[in-house]
């Protein structure tokens, strides 16, 4: 299939149009003032089935024609793109079956199954999901969806962003978490496409920084034993997703275990809202000690809240947040 | 001072826009058909402050005249008021004092200082609190705004009702939780001002289930040990939201303390939205099982979630959701 464009994600946008939820975008005075920027958040948290994951699914979903709809969707996904993916399909009457790692987070399993979606366990190895797919296409004739390589799938990530582009006025920069790269990919499209003078910056997990060691070195580098909580960032960047990011990203950075777990904390505690690990790692790159904190001062910037399904009998200690605690207006 | 009229709440309105956040109505398919209603959450754990009270608080410190605004603002509370009024007294400019009793949640506590307000402790009786507020007034000359008897403050809180009737067509009713009865009341009067037919019902814990008691009786029977995890509601109920209540309220329900903590649970898990204990309890009553599913199937129903300030160090153990888990679409 030839790489998405830009245009992709204006049409993905009014196909899926009536599918999914427009999220809104919350802000927080006391966030304001401890990282010293207006910051909007996209809560995706609040998106069906509970990720951005929903729109690239969907837009896939729709695209399927009359011979290939009777034998449904397959994918391989270590949670969220597996429970959209299965919720898509279920929306269109479609079957759906999710290779998922067997170290995949229970709650996340649990969820493809409440959404009517098949799930094969393999072993939480890249080779094993590819090999885990292509059996499960070969048994049952379903269509791969593959979670961040599908260019149907990246234009649907997109869309996030000019739903962001409208409610947000004039921000200086979005912020998106990096695992494969469909988000991010799919959000630089959005910025083309919106013609919109924006800088897009990867933020990653310091135990899977795939994708800043790319950036870096110019090349794809994903020869890695990722190790982080943030369970939805552990997926090599895809090769769709390096030629888009080389092309038009303006930074990729990474952020330790410690800080996003204190960014998810303060996104609970200040935002009201239920994030998963992944979904706090853009917020924890800018704050003070983060390697967005000097660069972004004083500005606008938007973030991307990428998902809210964590297990809750399962959840990751919370560190508490250092002092000073800030002082200031919520 | 005379008992508050259903236009003081359009005027409240009024004077507290741009002051407050507008807070979403959020909606999720998978509650729908576990309770086989279609329900609308407002999510005033988004407000500033965390919870509703940001608007009674607001609406009475903007009323405020010049010969007292000097002396700022003081009030007796466990948590939210308390947190709420600091932040909307030094919004305004003012000083504020909290008189908090020695069991209040540590995070509250912090929000109160945070806020810039000054904490003062008292026992955890109604007596006590009364005492302590009292001998601050005598001493500053601050202006007492208590936490649900204020008629600003009752006709602040029945905004979110006004807002809700303008963001959900046509519910068939409104369930807010009943502590001091401030939420309750001023929803009541919320109603009225908008003429519009929709039950109003009062939602509590069985282990401070004062209000449903009073209701039944017929009389106000505040003499009671709570016994909740919901402390946001273990205060008796004031006598204007007694008489309030009793002129125009068609129900008040209990719920048990492991039905409040699966509700909390589910809105967690469901909603991704962090909510307290107490804003669960609405929720609660219309679980399978609890005294609402049944008169409420196939209605409308829109619930107020209070308040989102849990300590996140201190989180009740949330049971898990029994069987059969409902395998829907959210």
């Amino acid at each position: 299939m030839q790489p998405p464009q830009p245009t992709d994600v204006l049409d993905a946008r009014a196909r899926i149009h009536g599918h999914i939820r427009t999220t809104p975008v919350l802000q927080s005075n006391s966030l304001d003032a401890l990282t010293g920027m207006s910051l909007f958040f996209k809560a995706e948290n609040l998106q069906r089935a509970g990720a951005f994951k929903f729109r690239g699914a969907t837009n896939a979903v729709l695209q399927l024609d009359a011979a290939h709809r009777s034998h449904g969707v397959a994918t391989h996904s270590s949670g969220n793109h597996g429970a959209a993916l299965a919720l898509a399909a279920r929306r269109a009457g479609l079957p759906a079956t999710v290779v998922m790692p067997s170290n995949s987070v229970a709650s996340k399993r649990a969820a493809v199954e409440a959404f009517g979606g098949r799930v094969v366990s393999c072993e939480p190895t890249a080779a094993s999901r590819v090999a885990g797919l292509a059996q499960v296409v070969r048994e049952t004739g379903a269509t791969p969806v593959h979670p961040f390589e599908h260019p149907h799938v990246i234009a649907g990530q997109g869309t996030a962003t000019l739903e962001l582009l409208e409610q947000v006025d004039a921000p200086h920069a979005i912020l998106v978490p990096v695992g494969g790269g469909g988000l991010l990919s799919g959000t630089l499209l959005a910025v083309r496409a919106a013609g919109f003078p924006v800088q897009v910056i990867g933020c990653e997990p310091a135990g899977a920084a795939d994708a800043e060691r790319s950036f870096r070195a110019r090349q794809r580098l994903v020869d890695f034993v990722p190790d982080t909580v943030a369970d939805g960032l552990r997926t090599p960047l895809g090769e769709v997703a390096f030629e888009i990011m080389m092309r038009d990203v303006n930074d990729v950075v990474s952020v330790s275990e410690e800080a996003l777990l204190i960014a998810m904390r303060l996104i609970w505690e200040r935002l009201k809202l239920v994030v998963e690990p992944s979904a706090a790692v853009p917020f924890a790159a800018l704050l003070p000690g983060g390697p967005l904190h000097t660069s972004l001062r004083g500005r606008r910037v938007a973030l991307v809240l990428s998902g809210g399904n964590v297990d809750l009998d399962a959840l990751p200690v919370l560190p508490a947040v250092p002092a000073p605690v800030p002082n200031t207006l919520p």
